[in-house]
């Protein structure tokens, strides 16, 4: 999967894009279901619908022979035979932010749009993409998951949101039933680039504008339970106690530590939920579980966290006199950034006089599905306050026309190379 | 306080008890509210009043002077100007064991029953009572409380149990509004002497069949709540997050080496409940809340351990980067027993070939409220696989009947004695 970079198209001429009409589009598209100072515009909703009929005409008045295929991903095409895939997604989370991925796409929009409106020309083109329903409405990463083919769009059709209604009447719904699906062919497709809000607080910390994402960080998900005994509070000495709660406690604690000395300067973890039973200040809690979350860039440190999940949990149950039962939950395989996008993205960064910062990126995004076919690139710009996900997400003006432009040479430069 | 044992009136009988009768009323009583095995009567119930009511009529037969007073205690007391006071409480939790405090009560019918039947001579006689509500279900220990005087029994009246009925319409439902009070006499009452099931497995694992209470612990409960920020749980670098949930956990697992460190044989401690807030995976715990107990006969233990409470909560906030609110949500005074009571019980063990366990109780009683007004002496049998406050609550027969012998014979020695 490396690309063949040994063309030189000198005669290439880069992309201008047009900051003012960068920005409209994107606060236009701000306006689609929202809230406050942010969007809820959930997947294949009748306002995310809107939204992408909305981006589907502007994509059609930028020149591109654009659709929205049977699954919701809005997809426009200039009509080279050899293309670059430009993009992100729309949808967002209950309440969310107006960037998100939402800027991505914005930002695709705007290149190819200047990309046409400079003529066109050249071997390679560019077909951009607003996948459906990245934050799992329906399921996580969908639309990305059926563009590369990972996903069986007709099971897919049995999924339901939150509200209980089925993929299946979504798309009927959107009067979608009968589009055929986007989908990646190799001989077509190079490369894949994506631009996202870091949704932390690095960038902002180091006061740097621009992340070249090195990986994507793979996610091990846990429910670990220990199983004691309820006993009376008061009259149980502690020695004759199989106190659940402690022994969750003493693992949480023996596992950050197992984390802090045998981890990397990127792995991160969270206990995000604990539940004890009974739950009152008299009993001794029975059962006690744990909800545990890890990430690094690395598959083999994620065995060995895994490997320290199941053995400090068996370690400390014992200590209790509890038992434990620690269940992966969930699992993402971390993916990697190919390495010469990572150069073009670094380099076209210090073409406008900024130090890019090479940096995992701890979320997951559809350039994870789209990095195991094809070779793809990331870039960040900064989340003021590191705040994401949340109707106060925001980034400087600056920073959103920076991105883009810092996007729009990398793809020149891939256009020159290709 | 201390009791004038400087009688000794050696033509006081023994009071014989009858063990078959003794555990054919327990039974009986064990009828009204039977769940299975065990037994649902909440204070001043339906069923409750109606066991109250068999209780009353229990008294009078065996030739007490017996009434049913104006907040549901029942008290039967023989002629005697000057009398030991006998009892605990017939009302259970929801669906808890048939022995629990009704065991005490029925020990005390007996004794009384036997007494009398003996004759019922000699300057000192008895008063045996089932005090209401020691459970809380309109609040803890009501009855002992109104008898001392410590409860002003008419804003009580105001009390709502879980179903939202007041005291007061309980007590109209149950006939008693213009019931007097009975009322504790430093003059007419020498002693109070309190029967009960274990609730814990100690004398079981010791093998033996007699505890003497030396103390009841006091308690301590806190709730400390944590408060950081909820950042993304994968962008978000370790060193830059307020995880309050880790302070949490932390937190538990020092406090209980303190306890361990610091504490006497007799201390517990018991973190009961966690909350995390949001509680998901994916968000780091912006608020985490710990409800915690500890006990001890001690109360300058009771002090130093609340002292580390707020030390050590304080510190792990500083590591943490988040900040610790400590508060103390509730507080019961250990109660020492009195040490000639103790005496006299653990030579009525003895006179039964029988090693008695000096022992604290680590679950309140009414004999805590009891012992602040007169000297108090509290005997323990065992209880099957430590089990309480639950359906499976058991003690075997001839532990029953064994305790029930050990309290008459050192009613019998107070007789003599006082």
């Amino acid at each position: 999967m490396a690309l063949d970079l040994s063309h030189r198209r000198n005669d290439i001429a880069a992309i201008a894009i047009d900051p003012e009409r960068l920005l409209g589009d994107m606060r236009r598209l701000a306006e689609f279901g929202k809230v406050g100072s942010g969007v809820h515009r959930r997947a294949l909703s009748a306002i995310d619908v809107e939204a992408r009929q909305w981006l589907l005409g502007r994509m059609r008045e930028a020149g591109l022979e654009a659709s929205i295929d049977g699954i919701g991903n809005v997809v426009g095409r200039t009509p080279h035979a050899r293309r670059i895939v430009i993009g992100s997604h729309t949808d967002t989370v209950p309440n969310g932010g107006w960037l998100d991925g939402a800027m991505g796409v914005i930002y695709a929009l705007e290149i190819a749009r200047a990309f046409m409106a400079g003529g066109g020309e050249g071997e390679i083109g560019l077909e951009i993409v607003s996948f459906c329903d990245e934050e799992g409405s329906f399921t996580a990463l969908l639309g990305s998951q059926a563009y590369v083919g990972e996903l069986d769009a007709v099971s897919a059709r049995a999924l339901a949101n939150e509200h209980g209604q089925t993929l299946d009447q979504a798309v009927t719904d959107a009067g979608l039933t009968d589009a055929p699906l986007a989908r990646f062919d190799p001989a077509v497709h190079a490369a894949f680039l994506e631009a996202h809000i870091e949704q932390g607080p690095v960038l902002e910390a180091k006061g740097l504008q621009i992340g070249v994402v090195s990986a994507i960080v793979g996610v091990r998900g846990w429910k670990i339970r220990f199983e004691g005994r309820a006993d009376h509070a008061g009259t149980t000495p502690m020695a004759m106690r199989a106190d659940a709660g402690a022994a969750l406690c003493d693992f949480a604690v023996r596992f950050a530590a197992f984390c802090k000395a045998n981890g990397s300067a990127h792995t991160v973890w969270n206990g995000g939920a604990i539940t004890l039973t009974p739950g009152a200040h008299n009993v001794v809690p029975a059962l006690a579980e744990y909800i545990l979350s890890f990430r690094d860039p690395s598959a083999t440190l994620l065995d060995t966290l895994a490997d320290a999940v199941t053995r400090i949990s068996t370690e400390v149950a014992a200590e209790h006199g509890v038992t434990a039962h620690a269940d992966a939950i969930f699992a993402l395989a971390p993916a990697r950034m190919d390495a010469d996008l990572v150069g073009i993205l670094d380099e076209a960064a210090r073409g406008h006089g900024v130090k890019p910062l090479p940096m995992p990126s701890g979320a997951g995004h559809d350039a994870m599905v789209m990095a195991r076919h094809m070779p793809t690139g990331m870039l960040f710009v900064p989340s003021i306050n590191g705040r994401s996900h949340d109707l106060s997400e925001d980034t400087d003006d600056d920073d959103i026309v920076l991105g883009a432009r810092v996007l729009a040479d990398a793809v020149t430069v891939l256009r020159q190379r290709l």
